[in-house]
């Protein structure tokens, strides 16, 4: 039986606390000047990315290149897919091709679930269309870890865009499941109905989510969804919306603040705060590269031995 | 003196047969979980891609990564192609950079032959223009092989446009040399002329060409050709050329059914064809990564040992 | 303190020189059959191109290579640029990734003095708008040494686009540093005021500049320029500033022809030229890869043990 991260929705908690728990390693392989250890050594690992992204598929590259895989990256375009080929025709090509690993993005909700069961290779999503994210939770989940010790308890405010996010749903899965206290806050419009019933307390304004939160987690505003008239203008939104150094007192005084970058600077956080003493905003992109190398050594059995 | 794998025509049988039994070892290779061998360690392998490929040119890199080599990509756009530099130049600057192995893929026929000279590199042809695309016949013989044990006395019916195909062409050169008797079928403005004298049997309607095939090769319709005036609609091109359940019962029971890939589904093949029992698609994947490795290891004389 | 590679201008000569030095060693890995030294294993350096370009790029993806690194590249297309991420952003976020040497190549003058400060990754200047290309000026220096034995008291002459030219200022640094007497000519509209003061001698006649020289430097006409006004036609720059058979009798008899490539032949030289006996281009591409090699084993402290 092969492994699969598609989300965090169906993956037991016993192996995402595995996984967390490994990255600790991982991250003093990243920090170290001997960035190669030998766990995916002969592995292949092919990253197919049919969105842009240059943080997440360069960190799953420089994550698979540390192991020791074989790592190669197709993007959308300059690919078969101009071609017209079919999604589950590529993957399938890809993983005939002695792929181990298969990384993939994709605009629809849903792709990697499609593809998994038709290939040898592991898949990991690396974000699927506004429904998970799942290395990013871990990403996250891990960060919190180091900085406050545990997830349990603790309040965590995620600010934005929720209607359309990966990241917050992927992020609201892991860690309600690990006990933390989830408010949400951001533009009526933005806030999807039946969030509560996934254990989420639901805000409309953010001054109200932020109360006594001990993590707060601004989410990335898509400026082209502003056509949509799901959205305010910029400067209303960063106006109502973006997390200044005034209203981050509305949360705990220890307070750390999260993004998943790339941040839009002065719309959902002002400069202030981006570059503040309580942003871990650069600690979350080395922490990525380190869950990356855990989830795939997760994924061969690495963990195990 | 250099190797070069400029087209299978200007190749000799001893030299093909060599390729294609190595590739069986190299096969292993790939189908194992240790894909790394040592034999192109320290050599340097860069593809040049003129044209857009998603499956060749992965196919050669993770190749040249299988094998140790220090493996890099060239495509066309991004390059400084768009700054109007010339091919000869473009590739003698890539030879001086310590290169062994020149994959390129072009639109003009002969560009590989025109560049062979000029560069210390071995070149090998990854398709150019209508002319040949040698490592996509050795894979289809390799394959052949495989499932039939042999090739000579074989009958093999390549459907399709064989005018514009340099996969049929390079098969054609291959397959009849190595004793299989070869037809072709496909819509007449799309037969070029004087093909009987490759020792071909040429027949206008798709029916005469498959009698008695163990072999059935379908070729990938180039949608854009539609506007030049030599191809009949898509759905015309499906009902008089496409292989379905119900023509393929003119081919051999056992025939195996073969497909260079990317398929356009329900145009060249029906999709109860494409995954039937009797595609062996999937399988030319693995095997032109085999196929290419071994291509890479006579050229740098590694069969010989 | 780590080191960086900004520019010529503020590199001391002491740490030129032992660059310069060592690419001696170095070039005999590029020319060798094993290609693959461990001075780089386990390093991690990335390519960050806002401007296309296949020869310096992948010259240092190949020296990258050839030392052990694990080797990335981005490129503005496709990736977060895209998202409108500025540059410190995106240099913070590969700088996290446990990016060790951070190659840069950027449109603007000073992007890379910008970003060196905030990375804890060693930057090298891959270009810079109008303002420095050191590891070109290392590579003509070091193709110089090679053909002359010296630098010293030669006569370089520099002819074209100064105004417009990273690669003229650097090798204007470093070779008037070196003791090479530096003369410049081109058309009037391109030569910028203030050359005197670099110690260089200005010639509005490529006649005049070229008289005696030992090395002739040709410069690429960025076609693009012609519509500025700065600059004349194609033809009539090839008629007047273009280096033919017959200009180059003014330089020595036993001058050597460079150029940083991509050539327009027949613009800023003729076909005879480029490909004649004077002509070193094809050696300044093999010691391309050979400087930036010996560049990155600088930035590391390689050169001291």
């Amino acid at each position: 039986m092969k492994r699969d991260l598609l989300g965090i929705k169906q993956t037991s908690a016993e192996d995402l606390l595995a996984i967390l728990s490994h990255a600790k390693e991982m991250k003093q392989i990243v920090l170290s000047q001997r960035k190669r250890i030998p766990n995916l050594s002969g592995r292949t690992v092919v990253t197919l990315f049919y969105e842009n992204s240059t943080r997440t598929r360069l960190s799953f590259e420089l994550a698979s290149k540390y192991m020791g895989a074989n790592a190669a990256n197709i993007t959308a375009s300059g690919s078969s897919v101009a071609k017209g080929e079919s999604l589950t025709d590529t993957a399938e090509t890809i993983d005939r091709m002695g792929t181990d690993i298969l990384i993939m993005r994709h605009s629809m909700s849903g792709a990697p679930n499609l593809i998994a069961p038709l290939v040898k290779a592991s898949v990991v999503n690396a974000g699927d269309g506004m429904n998970e994210h799942p290395t990013q939770a871990l990403l996250d989940a891990f960060t919190i870890l180091e900085k406050k010790g545990k997830i349990e308890g603790l309040k965590v405010a995620i600010i934005g865009d929720i209607y359309h996010s990966r990241v917050a749903r992927s992020n609201i899965y892991l860690l309600t499941r690990l006990g933390a206290e989830v408010s949400v806050g951001g533009p009526a419009t933005l806030l999807p109905v039946g969030l509560e019933q996934l254990g989420v307390k639901v805000f409309k304004s953010v001054h109200e989510a932020l109360v006594d939160a001990d993590v707060v987690m601004c989410l990335r505003i898509q400026l082209e969804r502003q056509k949509s008239g799901l959205f305010p203008s910029v400067r209303e939104y960063n106006r109502f919306f973006g997390l200044d150094e005034g209203r981050l007192r509305f949360a705990k005084p220890d307070a750390i603040v999260m993004h998943p970058g790339p941040v839009n600077r002065g719309v959902e956080m002002s400069t202030a705060v981006i570059d503040g003493a309580a942003s871990v905003i650069d600690e979350q992109v080395t922490n990525g590269v380190a869950v990356r190398m855990s989830v795939m050594d997760w994924l061969i059995g690495g963990l195990e031995k």
